[in-house]
């Protein structure tokens, strides 16, 4: 991996690299947070998935996570939202919820997605053998995201609980097998069979193995997406049936922009940092 | 003036506006943070001028201002860097260090610029009188900026102490008489004659008049514009010459960049509270 860029913030070092990623069988960019106390030693790492049309740099420049993971000694490692590059599908209408940049975390399996389209083993697998080889990190990891990177969070972590400490999430696609982003993006890179979906659905995942790691969702009641797309109560729903340690905070005012997770993404690290230290 | 756009952020309200400026001659937006506390009273007020190519954006969505500023009971208030619009001279060649995106700040004299390149009035009379007619507003005023920001800044604290409490400045263009940004812009907008220009070079100012206000700098020692365009040691030797109080902080590692506002904004909003209460 090549340092595309890297500039000091809060004394720590906000890099952006590029490398060659084997599952997705494209060059991909990511950025990463390295705290001041990763100059002394390993430190853990929260992993931040972003949501529709964003890249690695909008969480980066937007959060104002630096502060609080300098403080709190995380890494914070934020991977692109789909492959990139020539010779990578998108969707033909240029639509900003299928294709570029709207990868889903999902492993494709229909033409022509499935070539590039394999988020979720390069964020649960690829991407996490490249950093913690290469940087100052633990094997200590929780995890994040906003929208489909809530969604993808979520996903991965329930999937996934020997991996993780922790999750949270803001404003997740919670029940993405009923609503249309989701409907439209599991269609195009599952096919029509929901059963697959299942699998890539917190809800569901939720209701049928239940979810051992804590749990924090937030979610703006201002958010323009909230009753058609994010369906935080779906997600509360399954979260007791199965007794899990979800916790949901509804924010009067919020929506679904980065004035929304600045405002609260100092209480998702200090919450992470628990279950990390 | 007309809400553009409005977002709850850290429990205040940041917020775009459009409104004609008749100094300007043409329409123009801006973006003011207000925090919790305008709910119950009048603020003092923070102005900050963005740096080359930014618009009231920049600042908006990557310092993180807002979570200081909502925690001290400070309003942002955080104009465009030029006249907008079709019929406002823009460089022939579309350079990003003339024209639009780059007023610096000046009344202009020369053709075409002196129809629409107020910017110094624009901030220091216009835009405070209709944000304090119209906002839970005190008229308490400080002020900051980013490079041609803090430029602007220095120049209206030093030329307007009366206006103003306290001003700081991240990586300010410091003796734009000589410097190639300042000379090209200055030549521009002011015409040959040097004598005009010193009255927009704040070294110049602060060697002639001095400053009764606090003044704090931050400059990033890895910043690739600090020897050709910057230069806070003539800054320095001015103020020590005129006895004024300037504060030079070098940083080391520190870029132009964003990263390096968002990781000192705190300390500048600290410093202008001091003074504002």
């Amino acid at each position: 991996m090549q340092i595309v860029q890297q500039q000091v913030c809060f004394g720590g070092r906000q890099i952006r690299y590029q490398h060659h990623s084997n599952v997705l069988k494209c060059d991909m960019q990511f950025s990463v947070f390295l705290p001041p106390q990763a100059e002394f030693g390993s430190v853990p790492a929260v992993y931040w998935l972003s949501g529709l049309t964003c890249s690695d740099e909008n969480f980066s420049s937007k959060a104002g996570a630096q502060r609080v993971a300098a403080e709190l000694g995380l890494a914070l490692i934020i991977p692109d939202t789909s492959p990139r590059g020539e010779g990578v599908a998108d969707d033909e209408d240029g639509a900003y919820d299928l294709g570029l940049g709207a990868g889903f975390y999902v492993n494709a399996t229909q033409a022509p997605w499935n070539k590039h389209y394999q988020m979720y083993d390069y964020v649960l697998s690829e991407l996490p053998a490249l950093v913690e080889a290469q940087l100052p990190l633990s094997s200590k990891r929780a995890i994040s995201g906003h929208s489909m990177g809530g969604h993808g969070a979520l996903v991965l972590a329930l999937r996934n609980p020997e991996r993780f400490v922790s999750v949270s999430a803001f404003a997740p696609i919670s029940n993405p097998s009923d609503c249309p982003w989701g409907e439209k993006a599991l269609g195009a890179y599952l096919g029509a069979d929901r059963e697959m979906w299942s699998h890539y659905d917190a809800s569901l995942l939720l209701l049928s193995k239940g979810c051992s790691l804590p749990m924090l969702v937030d979610q703006g009641e201002a958010d323009n997406f909230l009753a058609e797309q994010l369906k935080p109560q779906v997600l509360v729903h399954a979260a007791k049936a199965g007794h899990a340690d979800l916790t949901l905070r509804m924010q009067p005012g919020y929506d679904h922009s980065y004035y929304f997770i600045a405002s609260f993404i100092e209480d998702h690290l200090r919450f992470h940092a628990e279950h990390l230290s």
